[in-house]
């Protein structure tokens, strides 16, 4: 069986940086790869990231769901 | 080497349900024992919450970190 991807969004805000150190410690990576995805740089995966259902950085995809991980910053103000 | 203790908050809400699906299936309890606590119902500890930095359910303490999944309820209506 092929494992999922968690994909976790994030704009290099101090808020991300705890998250990601949290989320690259503790996610079971036997279950899931993990994908850092920089809506910063990576500005053409913006409208994925909104697709999913996030509002916020930082936030994860997983397993169907999203969730924002505290609050860095709107999706907003990375357009 | 003792593992310590990852210990998700929450007040049985549907967010709060959400987050705890993500949180059982891919948190890696090789590295962390979860522990699930319902505030509604364990009102002694809404305290050791607080002093943890959680203001909202749910949310996960680990690693020296508190993560807010998302916004369930804050934690000043289980009082």
């Amino acid at each position: 069986m092929n494992k999922s991807t968690a994909t976790f969004y994030h704009a290099g805000c101090p808020v991300c940086l705890d998250a990601e150190s949290v989320v690259t410690r503790y996610l079971d990576t036997t279950k899931v790869n993990l994908e850092v995805v920089h809506l910063g740089t990576v500005r053409n995966r913006i409208a994925e990231a909104e697709a999913a259902g996030v509002k916020s950085v930082p936030a994860l995809v997983v397993g169907g769901q999203t969730l924002h991980l505290n609050f860095g910053a709107p999706l907003s103000v990375l357009k």
